[in-house]
């Protein structure tokens, strides 16, 4: 029997296409003629060709570019795995909406539009305006007594990921980043990556928004014992959607669906820190496609993150020991894939500028 | 008796004051109380701090860039060293003048002020518009066989760059970029490396615009002769400007002179590639005080840019593997630094959104 999780993902990603590696060739081949030495642009030339072989020649020449925040509250949070209480993850979504957090600040230093989607905190937020509501329910369960979701809730929170993938293509986006909010969701995100990689939970599992050396110590157990409790019985590796039904978060979800069917829309995806690449990782284990159509923004300070960008053989743009999620890292480095973008598109070439080429 | 370049110098250096200890702090203790786990923001929060600790409250909201790149030829060019001929030089600047650049590129996406500045290239400009005619002569001497410029020369292409800082500070520009282009001149900056950090040749010099192994081997053995020419015989470390005199650069001589002049204007420098470092090590050289007002754009595939920023104690904020000049990636870089501040000055505390703080 297909569970109705994968008949969700199943119609998302048959028929998906990689990138067109002739457009990265023809590309790489415009960047040789353009005035520069040949190759000085560095990792500017393979970004520029990157989004070429995503985009070919559509909306090169103006990015339009989409942050989504999935924010939802854990039930980990009960064995005090976070510096901060549960209520921050409700807290920063208003602060959100009145546009005092970090992500706000650089969405508006750098045209980016942003959306709040509501997957699954546990408050209610009655009338305030900007909310787009989509909550699943009001956080996972404790994934140290049971599985964090159902397969339904699973379905809902995957198919919320769909909806605004589908939303950022009809709002003519071609440019998404992907961030979160969510108290203990470290945690989530440290489970996973030791499920994927294989990674010991003790080299997966960070300190999140800062806790001291013992509540560290006592995460790190924390993890170790769920990832035993969940998949350690089975005798075949646990599926991506196993995984994130019983120690993901709804926000997770969430991601893991907007980068699939953002992939199916041909969007270059800018993967922001620790959770939305595991985010990331998992949607590439569902469909390997996809790894295509993805870009590190940064490398966060959470040692797991580490690892799943090397498991993922994604080199991050930026490496400014962030750790705030919120897609913050992710919308740092747009300017940088949208220069690599401009240069391609705007720069003279030898010929027309009438600049010698080198010797030889 | 003083020589001229000294005296020039002189007015410029004395009486400049470091960034404010005081200012730093305070940016620390306010950065603490903004909605975001303690110490998430990475090296944005040095960032911030360190641009409050240069400019304190002023034009913090806004800023204003601006990119100045300096034109000009070398006479170590008769020696083969670069993988182009010297009328790149020109070209190149007509490029700039024509918006074909890479650097062009940047600056109308990142909306920075550029200004080219021609100060020794082989080359009449005649009725070009747009640039800023400044030719101290055309082109340096070769270094090869005698000293690269006279003092005279020396001291007027310092003047240059000084200008240009005026010029800046008076168009009401707080953040700075310098750049230049000059085919031949990672040769000088190989001998500057050597001279300054005590690097051998082999360390420091790299492949310029690409010149082929067997140019490149060329190139090392042309630095060390150079290198012992000018410098072997002298019982005391050879001062800065008989540095720049012998084995510099117009162009580099001019942004030494102008990283010195905006550090006393007190604007935030950005520094480029290897070129530009090799002058900010110049001007630190002469004034120690000037490192202070420098933020390293990023890492170039240079090695000896690597060696110069290590003797800085700069960390940068890009390794992008780019090695094209003209301020590149400094206007790259830029808007990390606008973030930083934006964030600083943007983001609301936990006070003021009602954002529960961390527990202990």
């Amino acid at each position: 029997m297909t569970l109705p999780s994968a008949k969700a993902i199943e119609s998302i990603t048959q028929g998906l296409e990689p990138p067109s590696e002739l457009w990265r060739s023809r590309a790489q081949a415009r960047l040789d003629t353009l005035t520069k030495p040949l190759g000085s642009l560095g990792q500017l030339e393979d970004l520029a060709a990157h989004v070429v072989s995503i985009r070919q020649e559509r909306s090169l020449e103006k990015i339009k570019k989409g942050v989504y925040v999935f924010a939802a509250d854990h039930g980990i949070t009960a064995e005090g795995v976070s510096a901060y209480p549960r209520e921050v993850t409700y807290q920063m979504v208003l602060n959100f909406l009145a546009e005092g957090a970090a992500i706000n600040v650089l969405v508006k230093l750098h045209h980016v539009e942003l959306r709040v989607i509501d997957v699954g905190v546990d408050a209610d937020f009655e009338d305030v305006a900007g909310l787009l509501r989509h909550k699943v329910c009001r956080g996972t369960r404790n994934m140290l007594h049971e599985d964090a979701m159902t397969d339904d809730e699973l379905t809902r929170a995957l198919s919320v990921g769909i909806n605004m993938a589908d939303d950022a293509f009809r709002a003519g986006q071609t440019m998404i980043a992907i961030g979160e909010m969510g108290i203990g969701n470290t945690t989530s995100a440290s489970a996973i990556t030791c499920t994927l990689t294989g990674a010991a939970p003790a080299e997966a599992t960070g300190r999140g928004t800062g806790v001291n050396p013992e509540a560290h110590a006592r995460k790190r157990a924390i993890v170790e014992v769920i990832v035993a409790k969940h998949f350690a019985k089975s005798s075949t590796d646990p599926s991506p959607l196993d995984i994130l039904r019983c120690v993901g978060g709804l926000e997770i979800a969430a991601m893991t669906g907007m980068v699939l069917a953002a992939a199916r829309h041909k969007l270059v995806i800018i993967v922001d820190g620790f959770i939305s690449t595991a985010a990331a990782a998992l949607a590439t284990a569902i469909a390997p496609t996809v790894r295509g159509y993805m870009i590190a923004g940064h490398q966060s300070e959470e040692p797991g993150h580490r690892l799943l960008l090397s498991h993922l053989k994604l080199t991050p743009l930026l490496t400014l020991d962030m750790r705030l999620g919120e897609g913050t890292g992710a919308v740092l480095a747009m300017p940088i894939v949208e220069s690599a973008v401009a240069l391609y598109t705007q720069m003279a070439t030898f010929a027309s500028a009438g600049v010698s080429g080198a010797a030889q």
